[in-house]
């Protein structure tokens, strides 16, 4: 099953030239799931070519305008280039007021249905569970209201081991207790212990979000053990009193959550635009967590491989 | 006086690849007036080198979101960059009310005063006059309020003729009457007429802006002898009944309105995503007025010259 990030934005607050406000597109198994929809993210799915009417669900971490402003225009357009299938979307309460207020002066009536579900900053909840994926909000600590998402796999059936099967030809029916860990009864009697037949599955991954938010350790039980986790990383650790000030995190303690949570791998943005380049920060994480990598623009990473 | 305009955007309603909304940055005597603000606004800015701080004017037509879905992006940077000269910004009465929504939610509060002028789309009004420059909204037709924009320079004062002034030894006290049209009276009672003293200034010019309308000769009198033009033109003419539908103007229309007006250059722009190549729009405006251009991302077009 396809799961994998590309990053549409990384840049904070104010865009620079070639570095666009927060938005992520998750693939999993060939849909989209867009993590936060910054100013120009229509514009990055375009360069990138992540295709929008395979969007079905949408996550707004919160109302700072570096992660909502393209909501409206990417709404607006799957409007026009004629969507009728509903999208899901996750965000603070406020959001549908905001969205409603600019459609009604726009006189645009959406002919898609938005099935919004508002999020709640104070707790970790599930708000989505489908055959895929299960996705909760993991409440963050920045200067309003904001939630992180972590997405876990399911738990996958086991794997019938197929030469077994044929051998002791075991009839379809069966096929869906086995992969559940049921054991085989043959029509002689005998009893074949589910470990003969089939094998454990791949370990189910997860992906974890947290932008944007200072260090505070509340959150680190929930995201522990992450396949990929995407921290913000806004300053380095050198402007910790500025990360302070504003609920970001530096490059170091982003390092030092990795190493807590016992990440499998780290993945850095929402840049400052003070820093032209993004060397320092990355080595400022490697320092402490050796497998960190930059958000970069356009980039794919694999989760769990 | 500098007086040009950069196109930052010329897409209509959804954006493609390397084409961005509306949005226009006009330069008269190196302040930035801008004209709509399409998402991406800020980042065009940057790719062109349009320095957000010399922008104290911003127009907004109409509230459709490729005109204006940029502008919170823009104003918080210009917060967050520090700004403190105050703004002055026209357009629909309820631009205000979304963008205090918006702020309210991200609890921003803008550290410089945003000056704003609500534009009646049912009449053409005065709404600046400065040192360099009259506007006027140009009521036009579209699905919801929509204004354009004239921007007429100055009538400018009359240029002193260096040599007769020495020669004759004219105190500096006198410069201003002359340069206002008044004779000169020497000591010894002698009268030299001002056309002697002074030469006639440039004939002011125009930029008249009219995005988005569909043909309607109600405003072709207030537009007439525009220096240069800019008229949208989202579709060729074998697509009339969809810019009927749609209250959009043809290429070949905006090209006859150029006509009826005596505009001295035509400027097209606000396509639609469905052309990838703007040569055909181009060639069907030309065919009714040859100094036709289009309106490039990035191109710079001196008015007047």
């Amino acid at each position: 099953m396809r799961f994998d990030v590309t990053i549409l934005g990384s840049s904070s607050a104010t865009p620079i030239y070639n570095r666009n406000p927060t938005s992520q597109a998750l693939n999993i198994n060939d849909h989209y799931y867009l993590i936060d929809c910054g100013e120009g993210t229509q514009q990055q799915m375009l360069r990138f070519d992540v295709k929008a009417s395979r969007i079905d669900h949408i996550f707004i971490s919160h109302l700072h305008g570096d992660h909502y402003l393209g909501l409206v225009g990417l709404l607006s357009s799957l409007h026009l280039n004629g969507r009728i299938k509903p999208l899901k979307l996750y965000g603070p309460a406020p959001l549908m007021e905001i969205i409603n207020l600019q459609l009604k002066y726009s006189e645009t009536v959406i002919q898609y249905e938005i099935d919004f579900r508002a999020t709640d900053a104070t707790k970790a909840e599930v708000i989505l569970d489908n055959q895929d994926i299960i996705v909760e909000t993991i409440p963050l600590d920045h200067r309003i209201p904001c939630t992180g998402f972590i997405f876990r796999q399911k738990k996958r059936l086991r794997k019938l081991i197929k030469d077994r099967i044929d051998q002791l030809q075991i009839p379809v029916p069966y096929f869906s207790a086995l992969k559940k860990g049921g054991d085989y009864t043959a029509p002689d009697g005998k009893v074949y212990a589910n470990e003969e037949l089939t094998t454990a599955p791949d370990e189910p991954k997860t992906y974890a979000y947290c932008s944007d938010t200072m260090y505070n350790p509340n959150y680190f039980e929930q995201i522990k053990g992450a396949t990929l986790l995407y921290h913000e990383a806004t300053f380095l650790h050198n402007m910790h009193d500025r990360a302070l000030q504003t609920h970001h995190t530096t490059a170091l303690q982003a390092g030092e959550i990795a190493v807590i949570t016992q990440a499998q791998r780290l993945l850095i943005g929402h840049f400052s635009a003070r820093y032209k380049s993004l060397n320092e920060l990355l080595e400022e994480a490697q320092s402490v967590f050796p497998e960190t990598e930059l958000a970069i623009e356009g980039k794919t990473f694999i989760i769990g491989d």
